[in-house]
């Protein structure tokens, strides 16, 4: 294949390599914190990459963002305060504003550059930047977390890039802890948790911290990503207090979606059979 | 990325590519219907590919080869008879013969090569080739069931490759009807159906061609596939009757697998919000 009209993700550890037929690079720019990239792809629409690897596209980014938010939304009884830790993008963001209950949404990047090239490349990620409840930072989230109050947040959200680099911290026990310590007793953290294929020792280890941490309730949810590793990628939620899905105000909810819904809310907490045997 | 060590499925139709590291070519010839090759991956196992698209890989056959059989299977009240049409990789063959109650199975697949190769590359898939309620035929999938006596079989699973070259017969409203005529009243069909974020308007052609062919219920459903384009394939399952999942048989299985299971058949029919608006 010619290489000059394709942007490709190689994963050295995992063996795999996924590619966008792209028809131009828009823009490349090297950030206090990463490497940053912005191309339009022949079928994806926009893309951009971080530190060489995809990291939101036009065409599949509702899978993740609406993944990241909507199942821990619909878990919490009345999530009025909720922290977004990275989502640059801000189309988590979006996803939580669409929630007439959330009363205070901050969103902590500390990377300032992703979320004005989204302002220019994915401007309808950023559609909701501008709402009265909405505070944008861009200052270190780890810090952020282990400043807070006790009590502070109903709903952490870590839309962070892979556990290396400067989301490496957002993966550990210590900033668990200091998730527990700021979340309401009824609050609940949910994180990108990669993929179940193949990086399965990655998610053991982030649920034994997460435990160890004082979260009670764990859950793993898992839904299709196309361009990220696999095409099969998971977050996992953890709790203090045991959660119940509000059913009814889902089926009842005034907003759109493209791929959530109350049967797909069910269906990503089904537990795969290889994944049921490994946290037995 | 040096191209000499990795094989890549390039769909320029997607726009998409996907890539395994190799460490060698195993094998490779041209059969009489299609261009076979073998390699050995780094991380993914044996990868099979047939005219340059991955078909089967050890690594992640399991999840295709457990939803193009153990959902169907398990929503037959009580499946005695299956053909297989395509399958010569023989993994979705195995599957089928976990299930006690089957009794004969007849794989119909056009290329004798595919499941030679697959015996020495494959031979997990190819365990349960020799157990009597099994007959492998290397004939014409379309007239076998075109040539069918009525209430012949309880069960047909099209396991074929993409509707191009010789499966393209499989995909028409032609075979669709020559199905209806030989399925029990209770019986079903399931097809692989590709990716639903990047052939809707193929599995819609598909399931109106099966509408039209006599076939009353429709369902599609969902899984992980990495191999495959998106790495989110569907497979449909098409009856005359309405059908009601065994749950308490799903749930009281004596076999083992490793995504399947009965909290994912019911996952596996979750209808992403675009879906059903496309197909409402």
């Amino acid at each position: 294949m010619n290489l000059s009209h394709w942007f490709t993700e190689e994963v050295a550890a995992t063996g795999t390599a996924f590619s966008l037929k792209i028809t131009q690079k828009l823009h490349e720019e090297h950030s206090d914190f990463q490497h940053l990239e912005i191309y339009d792809t022949q079928t994806f629409g926009k893309l951009m990459t971080i530190d060489g690897c995809t990291m939101v596209s036009t065409r599949d980014n509702f899978f993740y963002h609406e993944m990241m938010s909507h199942p821990a939304l619909f878990l919490h009884p009345n999530p009025k305060r909720v922290w977004i830790i990275g989502g640059g993008d801000c189309g988590t963001l979006r996803e939580v504003l669409k929630h007439p209950n959330v009363e205070q949404v901050v969103q902590i990047d500390i990377d300032e550059r992703v979320t004005r090239l989204a302002e220019v490349y994915f401007p309808e990620l950023c559609e909701s930047n501008k709402d009265p409840r909405a505070q944008l930072k861009f200052i270190d989230g780890i810090k952020w977390v282990k400043d807070a109050l006790p009590n502070s947040v109903d709903l952490i959200i870590v839309d962070s890039t892979d556990p290396v680099g400067p989301a490496e911290g957002l993966f550990g026990e210590r900033f668990y802890r200091d998730c527990v310590a700021c979340l309401s007793d009824d609050g609940l953290l949910v994180q990108q948790s990669e993929s179940a294929l193949l990086h399965l020792k990655l998610i053991g280890e982030m649920r034994e911290a997460m435990k160890k941490s004082g979260f009670s309730h764990l859950q793993t949810l898992f839904f299709p990503q196309c361009i990220y590793p696999s095409g099969w990628w998971s977050a996992t939620i953890a709790s203090k207090a045991a959660l119940t899905f509000r059913q009814q105000d889902c089926e009842a909810k005034t907003f759109d979606t493209l791929y959530y819904n109350a049967d797909i809310h069910h269906a990503a907490t089904a537990q795969p059979e290889f994944f049921k045997k490994a946290f037995a």
